[in-house]
Parts: C-alpha cells; structure tokens; sequence
C-alpha cells in the first residue's frame, strides 16, 4: 500500500501516460487537438480538504458526460427517487451509450439508465425552472456550489459544436417523444442538456464534484447538507454499475468504486468517506473511457487501497 | 440503525413476508409447488462465526444460478483472471439471462459476463478435472470446503428435471460451439452446468459462501488461505454489477451490495469485511428474483447499514 | 373464373366488408373517425382505359405511405438507379414500418428499402428542386399526370397533423443524419415527406396510378412514355416483396401482385400488362393494412386469375 | 431479345464467369476445393421438354439450400397451408440465414419463413413418416420424381461433414424446441434436414424442378397431377420474397423471378408456365449466393425477357 502525496501522484502519472497512445483525441470537440494526446492530470481531495495533484491538473475540458451526474443529483432533488425513475431506468446495459435499438426493444418507455445520453436527456427535461435559462442557472449555482468555485463557465465554442453535430442526440430524443418518454419541449431539452455538456472544468474542480459525492452531500463551503445523503447513494451505485460506458464491469472489476467518464477524457470517482478523485486525460478508447486516466484509477485503487470490493480493512 | 439479533431477523421476516404475493414459484422445478410460495428464511454469519437465523432457514432448494459464482471461483482459481475472460466478459448486460441474441449482436466471441447462462456455461466447461465426474466431484469438494458442511449433496431429481427441460441451454451453448466460444463437448459442458444447479443448499449454506467472500478467501475450517482475494473481488465486483438478473442496477442502489440470486427463490450476498448473507424465498418475480427475499436483503441493507455507497462509517 | 364487370365488383365487396370488423380507423388522422370503418370502395381500370368500381370509390383518403411508390418513381427518373439505391437499400425487412433498430443493427449507411419510413424519407431527399415548394409542386405536377386528375390537392389538415405528430419521423431522419445517410436538411426533407403523405385521392387515382406502373410508363393523357418501363420494374418488385409492411410476404402468398398500402387504408395494386387496382378502406390491422381491403385484393386475385406466381395462363 | 439456344446460352456463360472472382468456394463442403471457383454450368427445360444447356452442366454438386423448397412441397402436401403455416410464418426477413436473434426477437413462436435455416429446419419436422429412414425415403421418392431421374442419391460425405457443422442448426432447432415451436424429437428433425442438403444433383436436375414449380406440378413422368398448383403458387411467392437469402429483394428486381439458391453454389429457377432453370457456380458471395450464377440470371432474365414485373407481352 502506498501513502497518498503529490510525489506519489506524479509518479503514478508517469506509469500511466504511456497507455495514452491506446485511445485518441476526440477531434469532434473543438481547441481538442494532437497535441493534447499526452496530456494527463489528476487530483485527490479527502474529506478533510486535503488535496493532491499531479501533472496536467490544471487544464481545462469540457464535462462532457461528467455532467450526467450533477443532473441526476438535481432532479432527484427536485422532484425525488420514484418520479425521476418513472422517467428513466437503473440498469445498466451491454450496448453503447447513444444506443438507439436499446429503447426500442426493451422498454420504449424509458431510457435503461441516467448515464446514457437517452437517459441523461430524460433526466435533463425534468429540472426544475421557469425558463430555459433560469434551468441552466440553477445547473450552473449548483455546480458552483459543490465545487466551490464560482468561475466556472460554459464553451460557447463547444456548445455551438454540440448543437451543430447534435443529431444523433436530436434522434433519441424524438424518439423518446414518439413513445410519451420525454413530455416536453424536445429542443429546449436537448439545448440544456448541450449546455451541461459544455461546461468547463479542470481536475480540481471534478475531484470536487467526486468528495461532494463522497462525503455525503455537504457543501464545501458551509458544510451544511445541500442534497439528502440517500439520493447520493443512488447515484454513486448506478456510477458503479454504469458510470464508464459499457466498460462498466470492467471498471467495477480493476478499480471498484463509483467512477463517470466523458469523451472528453474526463473521469471522476467518489470512495464512499474516504476521497474525490478528478482525473483528465484527453486520449480515448473506442468505448469512451480515457486510456491513460483509466490506467491510472486503476493504479490509484490497488496502491492506496481503494477496491470496495476488497477486505483489506477487516481485522 | 438496528443490531443484528435473532428477533430482530425475525422481525424483518415477517415485515417482507408479504411481498411473496407479488412473484410465483418457479413450477418447473421439482418439488417445488405452490405450499412453497410463502417460505421465507435468512441466515447470517460475520467473520467472528456468529451465526444469525430466521424463518424457514433450514429449508433445503437447488442452487440454481447462485452455482454461477461457484463455478467462477473454481474456474478463476484453474486458470486466472487473463484466461479466464478470454472465454467471458465481464460487463452488465440489459437483457434476460438467457438471451440469444445478446450473443448475436453484440460479440459472437463471448457471452457478456459469467452471471448470465451463456457465460456459465462457457465458464463451467473451464474446470479442470480428467472426466465430467471428477470435475463435478471437485466442484462439491471446494462447495464443501467453503460451506463446511461435508453433507451436501445433489438431487437427482432437479438434475434429471434440468436435462429433459435443458433446449434453451442447449441452444446457448450449441450456439456459442458454432462461434468458437465453447470448445469442449457440448454434452459434458451442459452435465456439468446442470449438475452444479442442482445442488441442495439452506440458508446457513449460502450464508457460509457469502462470508467465504466476505472474508477474502479464507478456509472457515482451518482458516488459511484457499483462493487468493483478487479473483474475490472480481466475483463480489461481477456480482454488484450482474448478480440479480436484469434488475441488478435496482439491487445495487436498493441494496448496494454484492448479491447473487437463483430462481428457486435462493440469495447470495456478501458484504465485504462484514458479514455473509443466505436468504430462501421461492416466490421469483419475472426477471428471477425472490420477491420477499429482495424485499428482506434491500430491509436489511437499511436497517444494518449495508449499503456500501452510504458514508456511514466516517468520522 | 369470374368476369370483370361492374356488378362482380359489388359482390365482392358485399364479400370481404365484414373483414372490417377485425381493424381499426387510425384516429391519429384528422377527419378519420368510427363511421369511416365500414367503408370499402375499388376501383379497377385495364390498358384499354376500361373503368369498373363499386363502394366507397369516390371517397377521398390521404395517401399516407402509397405516395412512397411515387416518391421512388420522381427519384429514380432524377439520379437514375445507381444513385437513388446508394441511399437506401431494396431488401425486405422483417421489422415494423418505423424501425429504428434496424438502421442501427444493420447497416447504419442506408434503410433496408424505399417502403419503410426511413427509406422513403431518404429518397424524398433525393427529388430534385430549388426550393421545398418546388420540389413539392414537381411531386404534385408528376402525380396529377399520371393520374389524370388536375384537382388533386392537398389536405392542410393532414399535414398539420403530420407535422404535429412526426416524432418518430423526426428520431428516423435526424438517426439518418448522424449517420451520414441523409445530408440535406432534416427538417425540409420531412416537410416535402409529410406533404406526400397529406395528399388526398380516391380509388379512380390510386387506380390510375396502378395502371401507370402496370402499362411501363405512358402517359394516360398522351400515351407517351414518361418514366422508362426499367424504372416501373424496380418499383414493382419492391412493392412485390415490401409493399404491405411487414405482410408483405402474406400479400405475395394470398394475392401474388405488386402493391402498396398506407394507414389511411388505401392500396394500390398493379399487374402488370392488365390492369391497375385502387382500393381504400380504413380499418386496418396492427400492421397497417386495411383488413376489408385486403381481403378484397385477395378475393380479387382469385377470381380474376391475377396472382403472378400461378400458371393459369399456359396452354 | 434473344432466342434460347445452346449457343446463346455458351455465350452467357462466358459472359458471366468472370464475376466467379467476386466469390469464394465454400470449403466447408468436402470435395469443394479452388479448382471449383471458376466452374458455370446451366440448364434451362421449357414445358415442351426442349432442354438447353451450356458450361459445367453435368457436374454434381449438394442442393444444400435449394432442398427447402422440396421439403415445403412435401409439407404442404403433407398438411396443407394451415397447419404449415402455423409452424412457420411467410414474412421475408432482412436477416441472415442462420439468425438466431429473429426468433427471440420478432415472435418466438415461429422462425420468418421456410427458406431459413430455422424455418426450414421446422418444416422438415412435418415430413410424414413413420421413421427417419421412411421420411427421407419420402423426400428422395418425391425428388426422383419431380427430376424424372431415379439414380439421385446423397453424398454420405456431404451428409458427415453437416452433421459434424451443425452446431448454429443445432442452436436454432433447440431454441425452437425451448419454445415450444418443435415438439418432435430435434436430432431426428435436424437429422433429416442434414439428409436434405446432402443429395447430389446437377444442372439439369436442379431445371427439372423448376420446371416442375414453373408447370403447376404435373409429374414429369405421366404429366398426371402430382401436387395441387396453389401449394406451387404458395412455393414461388415465398421463393420470390425470401429465396435468394439477404439478397432476396435485389433479385426480384434485378431478375424478377422465382429462384432459391444454395451456399453449394446452386439455383433454381421457375418462370410461371414458361421455363425452369438450372444454375451452379460454386464461388459465392457473403449472402450465399452464387457471384457467376447469379449474374448468370439476370443475363438471362434481360436477355430473355423473363422479368415477372416487365410488361414486355402488352400489345
């Protein structure tokens, strides 16, 4: 077992770079280029606000699905656990996250879970607020909120990008209307989900979001409870079922606890009381997940001790 | 939160009791009849070998698909993780268990993970042994080993039952011969498969295979070492993200912990580090779960504070 | 043997009306309502410009999905073969009218052919024009030639309607957009689509339109060829092996000559050298066929000799 | 158009034969070797007994395939249309041949139809007879009789090696037994079905069934009425819809008749009252049919004015 320092951390980035060279840069992202394909930054923050950092921590990506996650938080907020999952299933499912064939034989009435882009946009429509912007400003304060950092912002760059390369969203989502899934204005559902999609962070910022869940929904800034500790629960257990595409299992088998992906490279990961985790690496695999960030939770959870799965703390 | 006590178990049978109307007995099974459908029973055994039981926990019913992480364990212990997931993948998948198309579409070369039929199978044809007898001999005496109950034995009766109604296995693994999955004979794949269902265990039993996974391995009769922890953490790892049929996702947020099921109504659970859970319950829902024993492990994961996603246990 | 007179076909309908019972009006489209579902007409013209009808032949319909027969005519005449099936394919489909899943599983390119929803929409992309009002006014133009009927026009109402309801058209184009396979504009292309579609005809017109694919291409008013007979062929056998949804083998069987249905009840049948066929009757089945309408095709087969696939005409 | 002689029909084979580089030899098939792949041969039988013929017409080669339209003769005559029909559906499919996933998708309760595997798997099973031996004798009775050729046997080595192959149709016959769709006893039913494909037959064989659909199934012998012509009709429709695999629809357009093909290289032909045919070209593309071969008939088709959706014979 390894002790938890920013040496440590730079070294564990140097072991995992090289898998960097099995994925690729998702060129569809705008300023994404060749040259980020080496990128990698991580950092760790404990419940006692300890934080470690190492490499490329400080750049930053858009959420991309990262954002799945903080709106699922929102609307079992908004309107609890039994109406959002008359929405949207909780399981996990073998097929690819833009899936279209998964909602038409299985269950046209909802998505199979929050973490596919079906589901996220399902999710998205049920966010409380009295226009489209005033939605994406409660996203935006929350976000804010949990990460402590009021300077985040959105890409307008890549949300132009994400409207203009939006049809495959633009498919689900009508078809999602064609069964009574998704009851509400179709385009302004898919413009706040391009908009969470667009937001900008770096690792401290996604480890944050990682202790936020973590720790059991306190704010960092007041420690008062924000959102009810069983509503986390829930969605860290459908992160570990269905957080990394449909690597899942094999993320639950080398890693073992709650992690989310984007295509952006993104990842983060919340142990259940011990830390957040925010790790970026723009080189992806052809299921969505970063390579070289992949390669280094997976180093993380073996050296400090991470796998829920495992006994390590038993007597 | 509740102690763990005899009458409180009892009292939680009664509470989930009820939930038994909701599903059916499985009729295809032997013995099985509808006198069976309000049979309710749990045991639990913590590391420290206390043992906790109530309801009709020394009712004896067929493993079913709990034999599935049997035959892992055995499989991963003959031939490793590598070889092993050569054969089988190891992610969710969001259709029934004994889908076939799942074989089709998605990667002929392997069933999605070793939970499902088809992946059993192919894991089952994995074990060593030099005739169908001796594996299946080594099969009971690693069963026995971890039970500690030298008894246990198979029935016939459910094993004849198994072959004459075996098509859809058939058809699976015939399947999977034509893709080059399964390369041993089919016949003595499917003998084996069978005859690992059919094995008669109670509660205390399947309690015992959970702390065996509980606890990393260790012999409950000499306590040492007889399967390494890693390939116990991918079993407990498969389990929480496969190990309740398609509602796996359900059992992971309602639940949150490792989990296998078998439609005779019996349940494995496993809390790492804690305790070995064995529940019976022969009312099954559609997808193959017992119906008062889901609603009795998802009370318990409450009442105990289960829940591995919770944050319970931090300062 | 019966011979073709006006009387006979009165008969035949009086014959195949009660089949009526087993559908059902498709309310979805304005001005269709329950005391529509005992209506049945037919009209029947041969080469020699003789005209028979019986029924209901002078009530108006929307064409819904036999316009997909003139579309595939307007398209072939503009890019000529080659192009039109290097966007969609010519295949039957095992799969409900508005699959979705078959694009995804299949062949992501292109739809399987022209008579499913995906397939017709990609090939009204494909007609020529400057502008969505040209365009449609060259399917308008195309249409009231071949049938002879300067009055044809269509009904806002259905179109609104279309457009109002065009969810799952929308998920199909936007599906195909993603895909590579449709490169104009969504929107317009399902605006010219659901225009098709609005466009009301009586069983005189749907019969016209028969006797123009089954004469190979001539002008009724100056008898001069418009479309090449090459053309008319491939229309045919599509028809032949696709036009009745995924009936459309049933049709082959109980009938044996090309046609095309559409939701509304209306078919459209061709043999080729003798004579054009137009039919409508709104209660139709779960697979969208009208019911007293396709019994009347049948029964029209039969004692007329028109199956293709029998011998009744050797020596 | 051309005039059918021996001479016209040398000059389409060497037409045809160098779309043989398109293909491969199915080397699964014993005795199939490379020296095949540049192999054409035809025969064409017209109802005056005028036999023309050209290239390889003499070779022998397994029916594979072609043997499912005998097999639904015999059922039909067996059972008639209902009873067969209840067995298996009549829908083309847009799937492979040996597709698993479109019994457990679309209705498992019958295969498509019986021009696939499945299908025709489960319309063997209807053969009348009291044994095994006594149902095939059934099948070669009939087949020497519609060929007017008593010296037809099976290539036990053909008949071996399916045997040997037959995992995928072990796979679909079981799963149509777990179903509930074969209740006869599936190695019988299979074995019969390997039986099928294994007769040796050659051009002119291959015609004279043709002949025999394209007659209204007058026995060649007797010209006395052997099978009733609606079953015929029955066999062709099917033939044109399905018979030539997933290529199926590009044949009734490209040559507008009824064919079935085998993996074997082999096509059948039957044009209604005109002509029946007889193909082999062993190369064969990814759907199963024959490259040269089939080039070959729509040569033909073209050539001799053969296509069913033409409207060549209106004055």
């Amino acid at each position: 077992m390894r002790e938890l320092t920013n040496e440590y951390l730079e070294e564990a980035i140097e072991d995992s770079k090289p898998f960097a060279s099995d994925g690729n840069v998702n060129m569809s992202l705008p300023t994404f280029d060749e040259t980020m394909k080496d990128m990698l930054g991580v950092s760790i923050i404990t419940p006692e606000k300890e934080c470690y950092s190492a490499g490329d921590h400080k750049q930053y990506i858009p959420m991309q699905s990262t954002s799945k996650i903080i709106g699922l938080m929102l609307a079992l907020q908004d309107f609890g656990k039994d109406r959002v999952f008359q929405a949207v299933g909780m399981e996990p499912m073998g097929d690819f996250f833009n899936s279209i064939s998964s909602l038409e034989y299985h269950d046209t009435s909802k998505p199979f879970n929050p973490m596919i882009n079906a589901g996220a946009i399902a999710v998205s429509a049920l966010i409380k607020g009295q226009s489209p912007e005033n939605r994406f400003k409660r996203y935006m304060d929350f976000l804010k909120d949990i990460t402590d950092n009021d300077d985040l912002q959105i890409s307008e760059e890549v949300y132009e990008a994400e409207k203009a390369n939006g049809a495959r969203n633009r498919a689900l989502a009508y078809f999602m209307q064609s069964t009574g899934t998704l009851v509400t204005d179709v385009e302004e559902a898919l413009d706040l989900y391009f908009r969470m999609n667009s937001v900008m962070m770096c690792c401290d910022d996604f480890a944050r979001v990682g202790l936020f869940l973590a720790r059991g929904g306190r704010s960092p800034r007041e420690d008062e409870p924000l959102i009810p500790p069983h509503h986390l629960r829930t969605v860290k257990a459908i992160m570990m079922t269905s957080g990394m595409y449909n690597s899942s299992g094999h993320y639950a088998v080398e890693a073992g606890f709650p992690m989310k992906s984007g295509v952006s490279g993104s990842i983060i990961g919340a142990i259940p009381g011990r830390m957040g985790i925010g790790v970026i690496g723009p080189a992806i695999d052809k299921k969505g997940n970063s390579t070289a960030g992949g390669a280094l939770v997976k180093k993380l959870s073996l050296d400090l001790g991470l796998n829920m799965f495992g006994v390590d703390r038993i007597g």
